[in-house]
């Protein structure tokens, strides 16, 4: 059976699966290196997730996905493959709390293994896998062009954390809109947040925006609302990682921060994800999970520390934007406006 | 004559000045290294000051005194040393641009000059420049006074920057009022925003509070907004580099940022800054020049490159936050509540 693929023209391949080893490329190299890794046990999938070696809540259900396939590709049928299943879905979901593409991507794959057939079962369940990952690439396709209906010539934006090509392993959510309005539109600059404590903005955004010829610049996520006190910024762009019924969004800390400033200067505040982000079993964002990281990120971040020994920190890798400061939910399936938003009916 | 000096018990002298030598604490070898560096010309002092070896508005100012001090004590005359003042003036004044303390520091060493007598003249610079150290010194501790006014025991409050007795070579001014509230109300916990791009947080404000035993948490900036969203602060707390006349405040870039997230949260927002700060020619912000600083803060913080080479970064040092975010501003004179303000009457 042909690899599995879904890479932007011109990028390296993020995420490649065949007979039981899957292939990503190790996003926390990145802009130093583009270096790929081999998974092929579920330890080391789950390892890849935790450690960010891939990000990005879209890249995380294929990378899941892909990861129950790794991990009962060994079985030596489908009976065993079932009994297996569980432990295996139990690892893979403990990975990382907050993204629901991760729980998304693997109830498929769970109905999937229901479904199996006793001959071929393997190939079934790899082509469940591969179907969530090619979904996602035409997701993103649809995605970017009802966000492109937000977006003007010229149009100077500002983004935060990372969600291109690379966060999604298809053409991107956010960042995928942002470079296809440079392709369609022309005459885009994107202001890009660094995004501490993990510099998806610094270490990945500038380089896919790079690759895409893009123009941009980088700035400390601290200097963002003095950026749009001091020049007309068209909107804000970002991802998601959870989305309540309610339009309530959690995405990478600092989002929430992002936000409050983006309304005050009256900048439309867009959020762009697939409509399996939409977590329809919670009303508001109060029961999303926020992960906690280890406080190192922010003591220590990439093994140099910043402040003396033993200082404490408090390290939310996440945080929820509430509705009331989101202009438009862009999907694959439309955009929505709001607020209030109802994505309970409106994905219905 | 002996050495000035105005450190807080416990600490490492910030910076002394005997016989047109002056010794710093390395500021930006912290926390890492307690390092002096001896300054003995008037390059090294203003090469001291742009590249941070001292920071903090009114460590700047009393820097910049004693600068004066270093540049003219080889001038075998009065007369000398006045024709000489005007290039070191200029060279100390082109310095920094956005702290006013600097500028105020200058304008009573130039008043010193032209008063100076024909005997004894060097010794009476210096008194100037001692003058104006210990006048600081005794500013912070007025200020302090004043700002425990605003505290409460057991206050869990946050705070950018660096604000303590580095930043003033005294007792601090926010920072010191949050140590003088752990020593004198007790119970209190400070959040630290690790403040990019140079960390001021994360290297020097943790360093303060550890070493005057004041529980503390660091948290990337990004995580400010989300912290009041989640408990309640009962108070934010930044110094100043320059106040106008309005209460208009240009502060260490992502202050404004933070204010605007206090506000959402009705959490009071304190500035605390020597009168030295307010510039009474400014009716508003608006005139303000802010600092920008090298791109490379951002795209390669301390020599290590975050971004693909050739990265572009937008580096602003400060931002102005409008007095209408800003519940109160404290100095040595008093507790000034607003907004509005009107600081030209308050000081008059």
């Amino acid at each position: 059976m042909s690899a599995s693929e879904g890479s932007a023209p011109g990028s390296p391949q993020v995420i490649a699966y065949l007979d039981g080893r899957m292939v990503v490329l190790d996003q926390t190299r990145l802009p130093a290196e583009t270096r790929h890794v081999a998974l092929t046990t579920l330890d080391a999938v789950v390892r890849a997730i935790r450690t960010m070696v891939v990000r990005g809540a879209p890249l995380i259900g294929v990378t899941a996905a892909f990861g129950l396939c790794v991990a009962l590709y060994d079985c030596r049928s489908r009976d065993e493959a079932r009994a297996r299943a569980p432990e295996a879905l139990r690892a893979l979901r403990g990975s990382r709390p907050t993204a629901v593409n991760l729980f998304w991507a693997l109830e498929r794959m769970e109905a999937a293994l229901a479904a199996l057939p006793e001959a071929g079962w393997m190939g079934a369940l790899e082509r469940e896998a591969r179907a969530i990952h090619e979904d996602g690439v035409r997701q993103d396709q649809a995605l970017i062009r009802h966000g492109l209906t937000l977006l003007a010539p010229g149009a100077v934006v500002l983004t935060h954390c990372n969600t291109g090509p690379l966060a999604t392993g298809g053409l991107g959510t956010a960042l995928g809109v942002l470079m296809g309005g440079h392709r369609e539109l022309g005459g885009m600059h994107v202001f890009v947040d660094e995004t501490r404590p993990r510099w998806q903005g610094a270490h990945l955004t500038t380089w896919e925006l790079a690759q895409a010829g893009v123009p941009h610049t980088l700035i400390a996520d601290n200097a963002a609302a003095f950026l749009m006190q001091r020049r007309p910024i068209h909107s804000v762009w970002v991802g998601a990682d959870r989305i309540a019924r309610n339009g309530d969004t959690a995405n990478k800390i600092g989002t929430y921060h992002l936000a409050l400033a983006a309304k005050h200067h009256a900048v439309p505040f867009y959020v762009a994800a697939p409509s399996s982000t939409v977590d329809l079993a919670l009303a508001d964002g109060r029961a999303i999970p926020i992960e906690e990281r280890p406080p190192e990120e922010v003591t220590a971040p990439e093994g140099r520390a910043l402040a003396p020994a033993g200082t404490r920190a408090w390290n939310p890798a996440f945080d929820i934007t509430p509705a009331a400061l989101i202009a438009a939910i862009v999907t694959e399936r439309g955009v929505f406006r709001g607020p209030p938003y109802d994505l309970g009916t409106a994905l219905a």
